[in-house]
């Protein structure tokens, strides 16, 4: 973590919002949003990801972005990648975290990857074999990502023992650190509690470790912060909440950046980042869309008579 | 507390919403709300407020809806009143509970009603000594509310210790319970778990303590876990977020009704509000409405799969 802050804002909405909407982003504009965004101070941005792009032509120019990005100072790039072949070429293009992530529920990794649980911590490994192997990528930090840690459409609810099988199965095999991520908008901030309690009792408070929340049902910043409650300290968020959610029409995407660090400021945690800074990155994203809708509130509201930024340490 | 429930939902709709808002509902139309929501399990719903009708048109049937709503059977009737006269009025119709409210802020106070705080808490002696002084009247539930206890947007950042001493005030005067306020959409979830912690350590776990947030800055489901943590059992929320923010133009009113019930549930606190029952009450409310915006997230998305209510205890 770095000194100067107390929780890590990692920006989604470059792949988690884009890869949601039918909005195709030219790499110009892509530019103008992560360097607006990354001069508000967001420390952490995950750019892009390394999928096939006729799967997702909205990533197509993720090796450039993430090339361009690394020019940005002080910004942390990061990129997702679904295998070895898409890690390999974020480790060419640069990207300073790489997220691998697969589904906790057999059910949804099956039917995302064709591939079982266990076979994805395998192919997981040969990932941080080939980083290993190679000395030039020796800082690149590979990220465990747990999908449907809180729940799956497919099968419902998921067992606690499940994601902490996951979670060692990962460390286990080299992951820097894990992500643990409510893919679908199942989470309830009870659960959150318990299910980050578990993981650090089961995985130790040194490993880092991140939260990935959508507001599907409203939940996501009461899901944010029972997290911190329990010790995390990375956010994932998106920019105006851009995305959604394919088994929930209408659905916001990642909880709303802006209102996160809103929350986390007004309760004395330092995020680096300025609020005023983020409308200014908002609105250049905003001008790109072509119709698709965009959340939040504190974009409308604006700051409350006497609100100060958390003081330094 | 009811015995088969953990957390006590009050509908705020039919006044903090109403009273934001432009639309008139009939005095039949509030009732097909109110009867509907009833029938969902809310176990208390404030239908009215006892204010002169040229100030809020929208409240000149208080008396009768509230008359009407004590035929429904085990539902507890509140309404608000802002002084003595008001309050007479609600214990005639026959109101089971009546908020009086008064800002914690000096402005605030000034601003709305003229007098300073210690002036309204003479106030609301003279209101808990009318209904003392009337048998007919022994079980009439004084609520105590204090609005701006999270801040105010004349003077503010308001400090815990005015809290506390406006809290004494009203507990020392007779209040039955207490009812803290985010009236203007200004708390953080961190704010809220430390007063609530210094309320209990001050007045005690005996006195009833209710909590009403604005999401104003999309902090509301947020601030209601951070109260249910400190030990709140009773939360104000608004069917679809009906309702507004004068300060804010555009942001929505009371955290939304079936967000809350969603969120409860889903944690294993038992409501007794079933959450068909609560759209259908939606779709009530909103077929009146003329344009003005509903909320919340809930009623987009619906259930996740393999939702069960909170168990039976």
């Amino acid at each position: 973590m770095r000194e100067n802050i107390d929780v890590l804002v990692h920006e989604m909405g470059l792949r988690d919002g884009l890869q949601s909407i039918d909005t195709i982003f030219t790499t110009e504009g892509k530019m103008a949003w992560i360097k607006r965004e990354a001069e508000a101070g967001v420390p952490q941005i995950q750019v892009g990801s390394f999928v096939p792009p006729k799967l997702l032509p909205q990533m197509a120019d993720s090796a450039e972005i993430v090339r361009k990005s690394l020019a940005i100072e002080g910004l942390t790039v990061s990129a997702l990648a679904p295998n070895l072949k898409g890690a390999q070429n974020a480790m060419t293009a640069g990207a300073h975290q790489i997220g691998i992530v697969m589904s906790v529920s057999e059910a949804h990794n099956f039917s995302n990857v064709r591939r079982s649980v266990q076979d994805s911590l395998d192919d997981f490994s040969l990932i941080v074999e080939y980083r290993n192997a190679h000395a030039e990528y020796k800082d690149v930090c590979i990220s465990g990502g747990m999908a449907t840690a809180f729940g799956c459409t497919i099968s419902g609810p998921v067992p606690l023992g499940e994601v902490m099988r996951v979670a060692e199965g990962l460390l286990e095999r080299g992951a820097d650190r894990l992500s643990v991520a409510d893919t679908v908008g199942y989470a309830n901030p009870g659960q959150v509690k318990e299910l980050f309690d578990e993981l650090y009792r089961t995985v130790g408070h040194d490993v880092g470790i991140g939260a990935h929340f959508h507001d599907t049902r409203g939940l996501g910043l009461a899901n944010a912060f029972a997290a911190l409650e329990a010790g995390v300290c990375e956010l994932d968020a998106s920019l105006a909440g851009l995305g959604g959610c394919p088994y929930a029409p209408g659905a916001s995407g990642n909880i709303v950046t802006e209102d996160l660090v809103f929350m986390l400021e007004s309760m004395g945690l330092r995020t680096g980042i300025d609020l005023d800074g983020l409308l200014e990155a908002r609105e250049i994203m905003e001008a790109q869309l072509k119709g698709e809708p965009v959340h939040g509130t504190f974009a409308k509201t604006g700051l409350p008579l006497g609100f100060q930024y958390a003081p330094a340490a």
